[in-house]
């Protein structure tokens, strides 16, 4: 059987991806990004590489003999003039480099490719974990109103609308009215966003409103970048006073889902998967 | 000939188009929204008014023989349980609830629609003040690159994209990423924003790199809502290092043209008017 290769940016994603893989009886390897990857990775098969040892990378997982390579966690755009690049990537360099140019997606699908040129056959997190996926209906104790839905429903306009520009992947809908669309900062960022704004608008922790959507985007590449929520993303929505959490049934991954479904329920929140409509794009 | 009556909202632009108007020879009278229009419209004939007074301000329009009416300046969306309703506010309220469920720009085209009901002539800032509308090309010393060009047209598929869903009228761009897209927040905290993002990925004030685009969006009507830019506008794009401005040539309000002209080549920024493409929408 063969193994699996998980290059780890940061964050939860790529230890619960690692544990999910180990739980379901596969061999492991982790290429933990140096400075960026979680150090909880020390509990997997794993070496630290910095981001420009591709060279040493491909060995590592060839000697650990894993097929199936995976990128997962948060990995900020690099200063490409602050990389040692071994031999490897400097022959691999012009294409990745000019990827980059074009957006996150294009980074990624170009990196897809270098790792396929190499032999390897890249996995998404569905198909490495698949019970991190999202599944559809409420995961807790609490789901969407119908004035909810609707927010959901106009909120994965908006996130479609802009997948065709490599924009990201989460919206924030209260009542009918866009309060927020995510960018560059990252959802986090984005809900925190939303306390700003006039309480008229929006909901509060006393009586919450609104919904954050996260979905696919429309030319997002599985295999590379799944939108994600973990029990942080729901402590965040219930402090920005948002009602609930909606995600794409299928095409999110759920970091930790019972901390989730308590963190939800404790708060008042809804935390629900959405099938998705034909996408539109 | 009819004068103009101007419901005056906070901010600088109500001011500059009735200064424009007045100029023009036009007689000029401002309703001014009380706690939120700027002192400067003492400098006018006007009356403070406060947003439940409907039938006071059809009143004092009649009487000021002000039949060209236009709607101009920031209000934030109001509580409603706390205004005092007058009686034709009353009368008119059931349809102008029932439209800001949906969104500005339909709250705006039940205020044009219950104006016109009246018996008045809703007019745009672009008819009342056409000095005020951006003119196509460099403003200043400075124009924008090629990158910059790429970037703007970027950017204005990102507008025209969204404008169906009544976001924003604004977006960051930087060498082809989307850094920011504005909804519910306002163009001023959206510029604020970029300056938290990882310097990859945006310009400094010391190497400035970026564009801040503003364009109308497909659904706006342009007689309640264009985008404007101001003086405070080139300002925090300078701050936030972007390299430039542009705006839709012809749709958009340029509040200060002189000053604006004199920020931008202090700070090296470029601001210009761009021709819209046919909008795909």
């Amino acid at each position: 059987m063969t193994g699996l290769g998980i290059i780890a940016g940061g964050g939860d994603l790529p230890i619960a991806i690692a544990v999910s893989a180990r739980d379901a009886g596969k061999h492991v390897f982790v290429a933990a990004l140096l400075g960026i990857a979680d150090d909880r990775v020390a509990q997997f098969p794993h070496e630290w590489v910095s981001l420009g040892q591709t060279g040493r990378t491909l060995s590592l997982f060839r000697q650990h003999k894993c097929e199936d390579i995976l990128l997962a966690g948060k990995v900020t755009r690099p200063k490409w003039n602050e990389i040692k690049f071994d031999a490897t990537a400097l022959r691999k360099l012009p294409k990745v480099m000019a990827a980059a140019l074009q957006g996150d997606d294009a980074l990624l699908r170009s990196l897809v490719a270098v790792l396929e040129s190499e032999g390897f056959h890249v996995v998404s997190a569905a198909e490495a974990a698949p019970g991190l996926l999202a599944s559809e209906g409420a995961f807790g104790r609490h789901g969407p109103s119908s004035q909810h839905e609707a927010d959901i429903a106009l909120g994965i306009g908006v996130v479609r609308a802009l997948g065709a520009f490599d924009v990201g992947q989460a919206a924030v809908v209260c009542d009918g009215l866009v309060l927020a669309v995510e960018a560059a900062e990252g959802t986090d960022a984005m809900i925190k966003r939303v306390e700003t704004l006039s309480e008229n608008i929006r909901g509060t922790t006393k009586k919450p409103r609104g919904v954050l959507l996260k979905a696919r985007k429309a030319t997002q590449d599985g295999r590379t970048d799944l939108p994600v929520i973990g029990v942080q993303t729901v402590q965040n929505a219930a402090a920005a006073g948002l009602a609930g959490i909606a995600v794409e049934a299928g095409a999110a991954l759920i970091v930790n889902r019972q901390g989730i479904v308590k963190a939800a329920d404790d708060s008042g929140l809804f935390v629900c998967g959405f099938k998705s409509p034909q996408s539109s794009v």
